[in-house]
């Protein structure tokens, strides 16, 4: 069934183009290695940021199961009107993962009603992901950890809603611990925030953050139920006594 | 020590004004009655809509350890800037109590990241809120459940986040149920959603309804926590090695 | 994938051979007809209390990914020597769906901690199970609600841990609120918690009652994930200081 | 308030009377210095292993508002009679704070429902506890972290529910984290799990440490709730109709 499932990899796709270090890692962009990772076994496309509409249309979202956000330098760019259409298609049952500094995008901010603030280092710390929830299908298939010799830190506190599950737990060689791998739930839609790819290192060519990724957007795909109805809603579905002051 | 917690009442405070009905239940304002009910235990103001700045300027919001909000039929005339400032100090750790119609409020949605949208009827229904978590301060001093004669229905599916606790879930005469106690944690401050309070009955009268509005008050009371440090953090705890791609 | 799924049913299958009136709802027992609602999808066995081991030998629960569990009068015949068995699977990753009257069985009450201690009345009160978790995998193709026309009232407060995911609350005719689909996790294993199914009522007949089932079964089978590793761990995946201490 | 919360410090008491390097840490042992740092706010008494009934008598219990436990080599010991009635006390709202190595105590495992199993290496890593929840009570006065210079290590996966409030996530320098401050609710009672205190390390004196066990003290402490009601329920709250089946 995943074979049908629809993946849009979003990509600010800046770095890449203005820096030359980034590029050799990423020549045709984080984006590409990522539909490179996803596409044995789903639908990918791709969007980015200076696309019209950020590539990311009524049309293009409507067709799209699980959204993926990689962005840093520009969150600032995504117009809001944009940011809106993503969080209705969430809320009406989109999955959404949320990748390393995509935590600070306005979309991740708007779903979690909080700073989701952070501390940070770009000093190449070695990172450890930790399995805290064993058995959970994000990490199937991943063994007790993931250790990723170069990576910029991310520290606690992470100004976010406690998570609805916590999956994974990262350790920093220079003496930091983070929430890496956080599932939350918003509306119909499932969201998950992984932590790893800063854009200076080759974490997206890693096979167990691949995998991590894979699993998780089979994880968010929508399971197609219908919408829940809201507002007023009549007559009651037992009878209630007549109480004049209706 | 909770005869320190100083508390804001902010109400609408239009329903009131043109409204007989509602103006022979509370002459004064839901403000006043909720200020007489707390005000035996904390230090307690009030603030309003129409007043400069709606009643929340810098310096009350300052002196406010928790906030109690009730709003309905004005919710867009809440300035987007005085929402951003009681986020903040809800993010920095004040308290926020948010009752009945409030959960439409620009406030709860943003905190909650979610539509906050439900069903509802204005059929005078029977209420019973039962105590799913007994032991909880929010529910001290109260039975097994309250009873509200005639109430607005309100009803399942709330588009919330999961709540952090769920304390209380209502049964209603029509029909439907409602998870109408439900506690929340954004950044360092404590919010509790209370569903109870329609404009046309006199709900806020009721000893139980006042009871778990106090108990709600002293859980959500902040702790004095100083603020955690976020941003960019140099240099590492400990010695990491030189690698260079810095 | 499901079609790969093995599930066992378990069934106390007293109530059925003592009582016409059960007979006459259920003639080959609860378990056949839990077993004809489920073999249309998955692999599907039966066990029962009076079999060798309950049916429930070191080879079935082996070839077990989910096991389903109906008991009542007879919690105390099952010897703990099996409950323990069940429980080690669990742990290791097996589903498992308790049904109704399950809240009093040895291994429910193990894997939760706590009493499972509820209200009952039985009284033939209409219910209706609201769906508070829309897009949730386990209430895939239900509506709003699933409305029984009669059935055993079950009450708050449910002694229960505060479920990792609340998927349904009951109406009661008679004026209750029950929490009734809940899930859990524990070690590797998913656990979900499902209200109905009294034996006098016609229940596992509904189809959305099946359905929710069925779903929840899919949703607990296990990932296939290794065992996590305990115990002494040595040496460290860091250097260390020598200390002198250890 | 805090003053009039009856503490009783239970310890095993075995490896400061055996192993000379434990005695000279802890010369009256550690429920000696854990009373000293509590006695200053609550009323405290303490009881071991040895004693008749291991110093929990329903007398002991009966005047006991919050219970913290400190065990390790003699888990197997506690008599099951004893456990039980502990295990009732919390269920009926006496808060528990369980330290370190009473991870695989009898009353922590039952109460969890899972093995309770991690990874551990004696090697006086350094540890440093991280605050995850800012504005928690139980952190109140922390920093952003405690450090510890040599502890006993504990590594994920441990094999606890997924905590009802994650509040101190542990560094170690050999490379693991560890969930080091854990809440969870069971019945009435509120229950604290933290992590450090090996024997052979002077935990118990440093600051931190012990204002973290005082906080979790109060946090723990009941609200005076009476009991919920359960078992049959007769008559209905609302008129129901007569079926004919009851």
């Amino acid at each position: 069934m995943s074979g049908n499932v629809r993946v849009t990899i979003w990509n600010e796709y800046r770095h890449e183009l203005k820096d030359e270090a980034v590029r050799n890692i990423y020549p045709q962009g984080i984006h590409a290695v990522l539909a490179e990772a996803l596409g044995t076994e789903f639908a990918v496309r791709t969007a980015t940021l200076d696309e019209p509409e950020h590539g990311l249309t009524e049309e293009v979202l409507n067709e799209t199961d699980v959204l993926v956000w990689w962005g840093h330098m520009a969150h600032k760019e995504v117009q809001d009107e944009i940011v809106e259409r993503v969080y209705q298609r969430v809320l009406a049952g989109m999955g959404l993962i949320v990748l390393h500094s995509g935590h600070f995008s306005k979309i991740f901010k708007k779903l979690m009603g909080t700073s989701c603030d952070l501390k940070w280092r770009e000093a190449g710390d070695k990172e450890r992901l930790w399995v805290v929830s064993p058995g959970h299908p994000i990490v199937q298939g991943i063994g007790e950890y993931i250790e990723l010799e170069q990576e910029e830190m991310y520290g606690e506190h992470f100004d976010i809603p406690e998570p609805d599950e916590l999956v994974l737990v990262s350790w920093f060689e220079g003496g930091e611990v983070f929430r890496s791998g956080c599932c939350f739930k918003r509306g119909l839609g499932r969201i998950f925030y992984f932590r790893p790819g800063h854009e200076t290192h080759p974490t997206y060519y890693n096979e167990g953050v691949r995998r991590i990724i894979a699993n998780s957007v089979r994880w968010a795909a929508p399971t197609g139920d219908s919408k829940p109805k809201y507002g007023r809603y009549i007559p009651s579905l037992e009878p209630i006594k007549d109480k004049g002051s209706v």
